[in-house]
């Protein structure tokens, strides 16, 4: 698929190796995040607000209350600067400098539209919830009318966005190569635990 | 240990309930943080890039090269806002409306110092690699003048700063209860995997 158009601030300048602008990687970055993190500008400063995410046609999805600050900005048309990043390893070199992370990220620039479509936003929520288990969308108790006012969603197009990852062992100078300490890397991944069943359950 | 003072930016506003402002609870959820989402006003549009981090003297420390855009803001005084996350879990609700996430924040506003006492840059940068494997800086190659000039630190203070988390099961309407599906929390957590050697080493 295409590139995302390059613009200056969504150019990877530190390390442009790792930088991509496909978005199938983009894609396929955000489609594993639970979690983006909101940037805006509130009253001149920077606000950075953990958000649960999703992908629906597209589009970076972000849900929340109507009455929310950072909400009503983003409603407002606020620029926004949404943030994915996952952390795949820590690396672990022979020279201190040399340590690294493992991972990848996307950041996203962009203006929030809102999905106000009843049918859109019924399928955009089923969408997120079958992420979090397939099939779960029919078998729950489907939103109420109270409850979809109560609820605004919001879609950022993959558009000025940028991904960055790095992959690998660590890069040491050759002469520490004869360093003796372990050097490799430590995998780090969310990983699901046993689920715990609910106690109020009547089922 | 005493509470951080309140702002009206750094006051937790939607689900309140969740909020804490103990500094032992943000110092505990900053200190298994890897990373970090640190948000600037660049050419008045939020940015927010994601950064390693870590504590160091109850202050949550960064680093990377003094070239860095990011870095360059941060030097010349730029309001920041620092994000931390963890994500514990899917909460699975018997309604769409009521499923959520447990996670812990802390949401932290303040403008980074420099480091540049040798003593100090070399005690928070040990700090950073015994915090990744115990006993490791004693080991490693440590770092020389070139690098150390390469590498710029900076701390943020715990100061105007939240935190917020959510934990527990679904919280259901009553009337939801009976509602034939599973309900219950999938717990996630950032897991090590099998260290990998690198293929490099002479040891």
């Amino acid at each position: 698929m295409s590139d995302t158009p390059k613009s200056p601030r969504s150019t990877v300048r530190r390390a442009p190796r790792r930088g991509t602008y496909s978005r199938d990687d983009l894609l396929e970055i955000l489609d594993e995040a639970w979690l983006c993190h909101v940037g805006v500008v509130d009253d001149g400063a920077p606000v950075v607000i953990p958000m649960s995410c999703w992908l629906y046609e597209e589009r970076l999805m972000v849900h929340g209350s109507p009455r929310s600050r950072l909400m009503r900005l983003l409603l407002e048309g606020a620029a926004a600067c949404v943030t994915v990043t996952h952390l795949d390893g820590l690396v672990l070199a022979r020279s201190a400098f040399h340590h690294s992370m493992n991972y990848r990220s996307v950041v996203l620039h962009g203006v929030a539209t809102e999905v106000s479509d009843p049918q859109a936003r019924g399928a955009a929520f089923a969408a997120f919830v079958e992420k979090v288990e397939p099939g779960r969308w029919d078998r729950i108790r489907q939103p109420n009318d109270a409850e979809l006012r109560a609820t605004t969603l919001l879609g950022f197009d993959i558009d000025e966005a940028a991904g960055k990852r790095r992959t690998g062992g660590p890069v040491d100078a050759p002469a520490d190569l004869s360093h003796p300490v372990w050097a490799g890397v430590i995998p780090l991944a969310l990983t699901r635990g046993a689920p715990v069943r609910d106690g109020a359950a009547v089922e």
